[in-house]
């Protein structure tokens, strides 16, 4: 078997880097959406979602954009090892990933910066009341697996910024 | 005199955007730190500054570190119009402008990221409670024009990215 042209190496490092965002966004996703706590409010047990908080909408907005657009780029990737065939012209592919990458990288990291920011913030002001702590705790480790998915995507935008045609 | 080349055009709109992204920051940061409020706890009245707000804190940080930045490339811009030198290598200053441009761009983005998310769930916990209304609004205004200023970075960054050399 030959070595692996360098083209070829950058195209499984890309795809190690798309498997580890979707299995960091899958994690964090799953942490936020089943993060409940109870607040006692006279004598009334309230159950707090993820809904409750404005930023961990956001979050999982964020989330999910980042999750759709991973599963795509995977997709393509697997389309164009199975066949050999790009599902768009070399170019026009380059600069997809390009934009897409950045876009997705400033969403990932908007998501893990709001939910941290509220994160530390709220869970001052709530500290003690019912098992916020408990509830705020899965806040932050959502937003740092969040956080990790961001990494990966920032160095994929790195590598599709090198490989951007110059003619364009 | 001779039209300008397209090397001196984007040298230009670089520079705008630069100077733009310098007086949202510049705004940003004085709404911010010359925000306060009043709360009364107890009969007395306690002064609510940004430093009383962690995300606010973090806004802080990302606006000085973006404004340094900014500063710094005004100055390379302008010794390199002024001499027509650069103060690195073209490689050098190439790849250091791709690095910052995305770098300080996220530092933007997660920035005012936070800014939205903490103003969005500490405005609707204090609702109504002294001038607390106002004090988030002001932490909205400020966060817009720190958005303003993360988008004229993320054009700069795109821009950087197609300036990047493909040899190294």
């Amino acid at each position: 078997m030959p070595p692996p042209t360098p083209s070829m190496a950058s195209r499984m490092s890309a795809l190690v880097l798309r498997v580890l965002t979707f299995i960091f966004l899958l994690a964090s996703l799953i942490i936020l959406t089943t993060n409940t706590a109870t607040l006692e409010v006279d004598l009334v047990e309230v159950k707090v979602h993820f809904k409750d908080v404005y930023a961990y909408r956001y979050m999982v907005a964020a989330i999910v954009i980042g999750f759709a657009y991973t599963i795509l780029q995977m997709a393509f990737t697997l389309y164009h090892v199975a066949t050999g065939n790009r599902a768009m012209s070399d170019d026009g592919s380059l600069v997809f990933d390009f934009y897409g990458d950045k876009v997705i990288s400033y969403v990932l990291a908007t998501g893990a910066a709001a939910g941290f920011g509220v994160t530390k913030d709220m869970k001052s002001i709530f500290a003690g009341s019912g098992n916020f702590d408990q509830f705020f705790n899965k806040g932050y480790a959502s937003a740092s697996l969040l956080l990790l998915g961001f990494i990966c995507t920032a160095i994929l935008s790195v590598i599709s910024s090198y490989a951007l045609p110059k003619h364009v």
